[in-house]
């Protein structure tokens, strides 16, 4: 302890940690300090790029409001925040996959019934979903809890505009009897995630483009299943192969068709896994 | 891009950074997606663990003012800062080491002749401060840029007190022909880092004691020369083996010497390596 050098002091940081009382605390912060040391070894990180870095994160700390969360947003462009989804939601065979939650979604959104217009006056082309909630023999799973939320045609969640005094584009919906449900709203455009942050300089400083495509949020809660939290992607969107998040997954895509009288219509199902 | 999963998303976000134009952040981005995946994987990181994580960071930012700088002290208790220290300043045999920066120097402090007060009203004992500024073939390092800086008997540094009209605890002079300097202060003290914030509650969960050894700090700055970092520590302290940042160097310690009239002194050389 003291004659720290670049070899040696990893193992001191790890050594102080060695009280740590909760046993998975002490191994995640060693792991943490091994990887960051390193990361910081391996490019051997300059003075000044450690400043730099120090600023950037307290910039994107300073970003961060009750409206905005720059840090998810950094997780999500780094590809951290799909590959801890990735880790922990290992569905079996036949169950819908999970994606990002994304930044977006508020506890306590209304509770709709079906065929009610969730888009509740955000723009876009109106168009009707419709699907099922089943367990993974097929069987109706009934009064599932549905959140559903999105991005409307301006490319812009409720949260994201000033003013509104209703959520729209976001609702709470139960599943029926035979597992099924059906709602209005308008349909998912792609669009940019936010860039006049530092996440946004980061984008610019690697040329990479902020869109994401087209889709439409869901959580889907019910007793004896594990959670589902995921999207369902609009087909042939241009930003399918290059999500800024990294969250597509083929078997989540799907087609909002156009019907012979002129209608739009989703029509996705979710299977759950059991708990 | 279509099918990420936790063994293929690191590539997939590896090959987004390949249009960075300058090779150096490509090189950096690309090292730290790879080591912070290898992190996320290695502890199989829990949804509730990146969500603290997120929260944890948004509050270190929070935590950041003009004033006051978390994410510092973060890198500091990490160890990254010392490693960084490390990785860019092997300074040729008989050298002096350099150690960490820290989150308490100030750019314009008053320049002062020889001999002043360097403490200007801060508390503590009183003790003289000497020493001379070398090459490393023993030459004088004449005109040098000595900053000096430190922490109280109350264990704080000027910038943690609110409403002082003056810097205390801090200065510049300039080394003599003979590349010699004498100051007056107050004798450093162990002093506690900042724990009412996040990296205090790191430090609690992990039973660490967030206590630094005394210390006085230096930058000296000499055309032909390494700038150099560093401190002196005080011979004795019962903290130099577990200092809160991990920046003591065996080379880097000194006697504050009571002498026979009373007076306390500390003589201390610094040997500045070529540029």
């Amino acid at each position: 302890m003291r004659n720290l050098n670049q070899d040696n002091i990893t193992q001191a940081v790890i050594a102080r940690l060695a009280a740590t009382p909760d046993p998975r605390l002490k191994q995640v912060l060693t792991s943490l300090v091994q990887h960051l040391h390193a990361f910081a070894r391996e490019v051997k990180l300059t003075e000044a790029e450690w400043a730099y870095g120090i600023d950037f994160l307290t910039r994107v700390g300073h970003t961060c409001t009750d409206q905005r969360q720059e840090f998810i947003l950094l997780s999500d462009t780094l590809g951290l925040s799909m590959l801890t989804v990735a880790l922990n939601n290992q569905k079996p065979e036949g169950c819908t996959e999970a994606t990002v939650f994304g930044p977006f979604h508020v506890e306590g959104a209304p509770e709709v019934p079906h065929g009610a217009d969730v888009a509740n006056g955000a723009p876009g082309k109106p168009c009707e979903v419709s699907g099922h909630v089943r367990g993974p023999r097929g069987e109706a799973v009934a009064g599932a809890v549905i959140d559903v939320w999105q991005a409307d045609a301006d490319g812009l969640y409720d949260v994201q505009r000033e003013g509104l005094e209703q959520p729209q584009g976001r609702a709470v919906l139960r599943s029926g009897a035979d597992g099924g449900f059906h709602f209005k709203t308008v349909v998912a455009e792609p669009y940019p995630i936010p860039t006049d942050g530092p996440v946004g300089e980061m984008l610019t400083a690697t040329k990479r483009h902020p869109w994401r495509p087209a889709h439409l949020h869901f959580r889907i809660q019910a007793p004896g299943y594990q959670t589902l939290v995921t999207h369902v992607f609009r087909n042939g969107d241009p930003y399918l192969d290059s999500d800024a998040v990294f969250g597509v997954r083929s078997s989540l895509l799907a087609d909002w068709v156009e019907q012979p009288d002129g209608r739009i219509t989703l029509d996705f199902d979710f299977v759950l896994a059991p708990q």
